[in-house]
């Protein structure tokens, strides 16, 4: 077994969703202190005391989830869930940089990965909110990335699609025929990601290896988006 | 004189910013029949009420305008001034755009075109809020082109960067040196665009001749980003 | 009828495939003096000669067309297929620009439109030798649309799919329910693309109104691409 | 010592030349047994000779690489400079890839991986050729890429720039005061990257942890291109 994690701590946020339980459970077996977090996030006062609170943070994982309203159009989409959407996805990510990065710019050392999506990268309709608030982390992603990277830290995002959670995709949609089909025709490769699959690409960008890696949105779908 | 307005109302809002004089200007010399709106946009009853006062529109102009806080560090961006940055640039583009749409999707027919910026297509550092907030405006646009191109109604954002506007070049830069050395080196045609050629590209996305137009997010920077 | 080409001439090559007829007839339809060739181009020699014969140019409309093996997989696609595309793409390109560009620099003045494809834009498979010619048509204009617009020489191109020809689209093609189910699934705006609109854009990209595009590959395809 | 590619057969071709050496030593470490050519390529018998006698290979490596003529202006590119840039860079491309296919679509199992640049990304004047060719590279891979993943083959490209090499950065370049000031305003991470760190995009790319990247064009350029 690798340790490619050893001595490392690693801060996951909203751990108990979307990518968190992959994301925990390869870093743990690859030798790093998880510290998986579950704050609402919902002000930067919260944020901030989930930064203190974790003290020395070698990665941090900015795991985000919120309800996608698949399927409601633009019409028809409610201002409460609009601002819910960038409330969940968009300010915890600001927030959580903001305070995160310090220690690792006087450290010349660190690394921030952001779950995302890649949505932004292929438009689809009847998700306007969604793929705002995601296209939103991404150009966020992209300015901080090339702003931090002179310290050294690296800040990257993974564009995901069609990736198994049992949010987007429940067990009784995986069984759905018309899902199924569509999941062939849409997908090149044919299949979704297992969260595992993802979780080694964090691990990858969680690496030294991968320092050259700044300010990008890696797409994570399976050839879907590119 | 070309009358290619003539017949057709355009509303525009945040009228008297950014790129709002210039759009005014050259739709009313094309004969069309501007409604130069200049409320805060600030509340989805606000939008609304812009939205019904205008009555019939054929093309609305999404105009919106905000300091972007250039130069601030990530690290240092207060709560405040992120929140700000989506309330005036992203929250108001849904509100408007959703209760825009019914009445052209019910005429098969309407133009819809969001002012919106090139900073998320080429990456900058310090500007993370205003990287974000027009990054979200992009990503929308895309989503919700999608979903209405088969009523027939085109929703296009113009990706603009180094356009004359005395809020983002004062006249005081505009004669700086060090400025101008730096727009020679950063933009190929090596000169910002007049407000009137931002204003021209507008004019094209409202007319007909560019239906084939849909969810796309125009570079207009002088080859600075493509 | 307004006359935006008054007093310029526009070379078009390949006149008679693809964009050629539609471009020339709208731009001889706004008052332009249309050189309409029809040469192979098939050599160095044989471009300059096109260039030379037709004298002072204005506005150089590279309209190149080939077969696109579509349908043909990469295991499969001939040697000679492969080398024929880029003869008949790509290598006549580079000949062309070559030498329309020294006059058109020297006046500061010039427009070089190439009349490109989206397919780069959004992988297809079974068009690897068409994709890799296209992009390289959209790779090589973003270099020396850089390079030379600093003389006020824009090189620009339009990246096109789904826009009406008898090449790609024949008769019997369009009224296979099969076909026009999937362009209804495909292309958002659910129809193909008049060749006249296709030259209304080209026609923008001509006129000085434009000048800011600078280097770009412009997506054209009702939201297929974008 | 992780051995991550026991048991693999690893073909590199133009292995003594850009990131040949970097690979074959890396992959080599991690327990693979290398197939280093070095034939020219130069027709399609030759590149099916190279297949042929590599026998069973899991990861091809297409690694190409020729003069970049940077620096002269596209009115002054010979003609047959530009044709031998596609005799080395694109034409070899294709000629590898379709008769390495098969097997690996046959056992349904295999990775390409082609080291291609970032140039395409972010246009830069003076550099047309290799602009274009790289440019076809990434639109092939794109476009092979979506094609062969039912197959569970994956074929992706590695968009580098700024990584070490002789023939680009040669040592006197490396200790040029102006180069090294360029470097620090164009890379945001302000340093050129190892070949080493190339090579372990190229072990992660080739590993089955990275299934789900398919027909991608991945920037690896220290936040110069994203």
């Amino acid at each position: 077994m690798t340790q490619r994690m050893a001595g490392k701590r690693i801060l996951i946020t909203r751990s108990e969703e979307y990518m968190g339980p992959a994301c925990a459970a390869l870093f743990r077996q690859e030798g790093g202190e998880v510290i998986a977090d579950n704050s609402d996030l919902g002000s930067e006062a919260e944020c901030l005391t989930v930064i203190e609170e974790a003290g020395h943070v070698d990665v941090l994982i900015v795991n985000l989830a919120a309800p996608n309203h698949y399927g409601v159009l633009a019409t028809d989409l409610a201002e409460e869930d609009w601002l819910q959407t960038f409330e969940l996805l968009v300010h915890p990510l600001h927030r959580l940089v903001k305070h995160a990065l310090p220690p690792m710019i006087e450290r010349r050392k660190g690394k921030i990965i952001v779950i995302g999506s890649a949505t932004p990268l292929r438009p689809m309709g009847r998700l306007c909110a969604y793929s705002a608030a995601r296209g939103a982390q991404i150009s966020y992603v992209k300015s901080v990335g090339v702003e931090v990277a002179r310290h050294n830290v690296q800040v990257n995002l993974i564009a995901q699609n069609w990736v198994e959670n049992p949010a987007y995709y429940p067990p009784e949609l995986m069984e759905n025929e018309k899902f199924l089909k569509n999941l062939q025709e849409q997908v090149p490769l044919g299949r979704l990601a297992k969260p595992e699959e993802d979780a080694a690409l964090a691990l990858f960008l969680a690496g030294e290896e991968s320092d050259f890696f700044v300010g990008q949105a890696i797409p994570f779908s399976g050839g879907w988006a590119s």
